[in-house]
């Protein structure tokens, strides 16, 4: 092995050989072949259907369903003595699983008292969160608003984001958006919000701190009508997590639902190597996950479920 | 007549029970007996249909069909002499006739250079206004863009429209801003833009000048989704011109469509009285026209429109 | 007694008419009789050295020494029953007394969690405020930053204020900034933040609220550089409450020193009368007081500054 | 000589085996040694006194004195033949030298109509300088303004910034913006505007191109109490161009004036080493040149002068 691998590659290269040997980790051996990308498939298992697994049951599951990442909990973490949390990232290096983004725990998008109480709590959060080397948070925002005009929004936004990221940057911790398009979501409110990258990066420049970004979903890419191209004009550093789903066929732009889309490359409606094409050329080296909002799978067994989104990922993953 | 009838109904009614003694202005007279209401009826005549008629022809038509103002046309003053514009006037005064506000005549949607070339005219074209007496200029602004931000066109608008009123303050004129609100006209472009009353209140304060307001339609108020309550927050000196229509039968918030409206009142789906009662309270003492956008209408012959348009606007008057 | 007089020249001509009677009551009748004022002379005694009294007792150097108002104190009106609080509104109405604007409690000048800590005890205080008749809330803004861009302090100020606004609208009160003027105050920081009146106007507008205003001040208006022209670009509603003062002779803009001034009227170094003409001609009708920040001042007994504070305020509502 | 060489180092390289053979270019030598450094010592021979050479005639100074760099000159290139322009930027390319920035030949601190015809003549120029080669332009701000606001001034700048960077961004040519930040400069105005580099990374971001970043001078960062943490804040692509001087002794930072500055490393006052670490760190390719609006050095003969100028830049650059 050449002495000029980086740890990154060390545990791609490491994941590659243990295919070999581990039959039933064909999938992940597969992914972790192409080198080329440095961002990883994550599990989100809470994103699939009504499945409550804890971290080491996720952690189980991605073994067995070939995934290279984990979502964190918090919680979980914080219940754990040093010991058992030591154990817990040794099988997780043990099997070159990495984790996901956490969710941001605050409540931003009410009152000032809620958003306040709330924030209290996020240092011992991103606390627990660093002491298992999770280093990236995400949330979303809604596209519209009855109450507050966009740039009262944009204000708010800017403000209470920038209480939340400087907690976070005070541990080396990311914070990334998601932007939602669908135009029947921006339906739902009088006053038009942030539904798109650029206008996403003009939050995050009002924000003005080193640590904020996006969590970027091919699904709202698609629905704002963006291109690679698009991607291409972001660094790998602006890119703190990513959410992969596919879309129906039959609809037009008017009439795409947030809650009902497709596991990633499933439909080829939205065009996935466009989208990774993008986030491999720019480096980016982060958790993907699939958060498919789908009927059918989460109607599944979840073994079946996990098992169709890791073929799924697989297969978008195949297609750079 | 009713005893219910308050102080205003009185009047109008009185306005109205002299018509019949007064065969020749009738209309006229009855609407300007009333007394309390400040603002006054104008003819718009090229908003009704392919009329192309003079401004001595326009004064004709008003006198002929009761209306109380004119719209301007700044060519036509410039062409006339000092002695021919004196007569133009005392032949206004003879009539009891004001003029409306005109059009804001600069090249703001494009770039930079149709902009200044266009703004370099303003100058003159105000002039020619200020000699005829007309203090108030209007225009609009698409409520969505394939090119710009929000806040880059809020932005853009704010620079842009600022170089006008500041033009227009040197001679004490104001400007009046017509905002877009129907969603099918919002859906025309993939960035949002000011679509509201109270997004428009922020640019006119980024603006910064005292002489900027609304140019405020009855169609768009209602396609905002907007109350009495919204045109109360206002004052008079904040309104620069009103447009009054009423809104086809059948459709809901998701269907109205800025070509297809009706006469004033004519439907009743528009709460006209609710409308013209917040202009009343503020002491709003402009013009009102109506703009119907309606087929119908464009297909009347010229006398037939104007007749139509002027019993519309009674009718409406007549509710507050 | 002419049967026109209003509530308040009723209250202004009894004030007159004891004159007579009362001859220590002179200065305030002399004061009251300038009728073409709405405004009045308001005892804010914390602020003229290290006085600390009860509203009673402030209430009785008021009467004593011919002012028309005194400074709330919401604790003090929070521990009185309902018996108690009125027989002290009645006094305060037996005298023509009205109340001065109350400070604003709220810690918005730190971090997030100071903010929102402080912003809870505003609801019980504003009701504290309105069950004593105080509808006036006022504070200041430091006018540099070391921690925070314009932009950055701009929204943050945006945001709070807002919250803070919102709360005292819920009980119909308003909300007045102080802009902190003098150079060298402006040189305590690295970053410029607002430190005059178009400022400050542009922070009105994006709070938004129909209930924010100015707490004006002749000694910042004058070392902003500003005049009589830009108090009229106000409206009595835009001023929630008035400090006036004057400025040591002999020193430049470069040097004046926010805790080095001088009681109304002492050395004509502010134009007193074009600011008083000013807020005459806007119709202001809230409070006017002292806040002279002067060594001398400080040093004297109390009565004799309290005396001596009334004759400047009389000397100085005298020029108008 | 390594393999490992690219292009910029190879020409850093011939240049430095040169030396020896060429004992006049011994400074230019030693200077292109530093082989950590990207960046290019540029003579703008205007900025350093009243000199009014040609490109040819700077050119023949730059190779006399050592530097690797001469400032553009639009008119001059639009003035060349074809082949005229050739043999200039051939024999650039022989010795080595690159070009500096370029000025911005539009007038946008006054009113719009100068700002509009002048942009009008942007194209030409541009295309004229993207002819020879240069891809980099720069201007200054001034840090405060009698006329606009912060807040208007911004977005005057964001505006017209922006009508300037597309126009650039044709071409793949960047757009630089210095800061002013000197307190008796900042003094000059009423109202406060971009001082500092925080504030100018917002109307960056506001401008939205991607080719817009700073002309950073060291007098401009040690006058803004700015660091080398600044410096890393930016990344290659963000910086445009650099101006270095150092600052006279025995001053406060209340008193440095802009017309009165030192060659770089003359005095020590100002950290260059610190400055110019922050930018290797970074990257930075472009060039570097005085502009130390010193007495002493206008008042020089022309070649001494430049001997001093290069004299003082490759101390700076030795101390890296």
């Amino acid at each position: 092995m050449s002495e000029v691998l980086n740890r990154r590659e060390f545990l791609a290269a490491g994941a590659a050989a243990g295919m070999a040997a581990l039959p039933g980790d064909a999938k992940r051996g597969a992914a972790a072949q192409t080198l080329q990308r440095k961002f990883y498939s994550n599990l989100a298992i809470g994103l699939l259907g009504p499945f409550h697994q804890s971290v080491p049951e996720t952690i189980d599951l991605a073994v067995k369903y070939g995934f290279e990442g984990v979502d964190p909990n918090a919680e979980y973490f914080a219940s754990l003595s040093d010991d058992d949390l030591k154990r817990l990232l040794d099988k997780m290096e043990a099997n070159n699983l990495r984790f996901g983004a956490a969710g941001l725990p605050v409540e931003f998008r009410k009152d000032e008292a809620s958003f306040s109480d709330s924030l209290k709590k996020l240092p011992a959060t991103a606390d627990a969160l660093k002491r298992a080397g999770v280093m990236r948070v995400s949330t979303w925002f809604a596209p519209a608003s009855n109450q507050l005009t966009y740039l009262q929004n944009f204000r708010q936004h800017a403000y209470r984001m920038r209480e939340c990221a400087l907690i976070l940057a005070d541990r080396g911790q990311r914070l990334g958006f998601e932007y939602v398009a669908p135009r029947t979501s921006r339906a739902r409110g009088k006053q038009p919000f942030i539904h798109c990258m650029a206008e996403m990066k003009e939050l995050l420049a009002a924000i003005g701190t080193d640590n904020v970004g996006f969590r970027l979903d091919s699904w709202h890419w698609f629905n704002a009508e963006e291109t690679k191209q698009d991607i291409l004009s972001l660094r790998n550093s602006d890119v703190v997590t990513v959410d992969l789903n596919d879309a129906p066929t039959g609809l037009t732009l008017d009439q795409y639902n947030d809650g009902q889309r497709e596991l990633p490359a499933a439909t080829g409606v939205i065009p996935v190597k466009e989208f990774l094409d993008g986030l491999a050329a720019i480096g980016y080296d982060g958790p993907i996950q699939a958060e498919p909002n789908n009927a059918n799978l989460r109607a599944m067994p979840m073994d079946q479920a996990v098992a169709a989104t890791s073929a799924a990922i697989e297969k978008a993953f195949g297609e750079i």
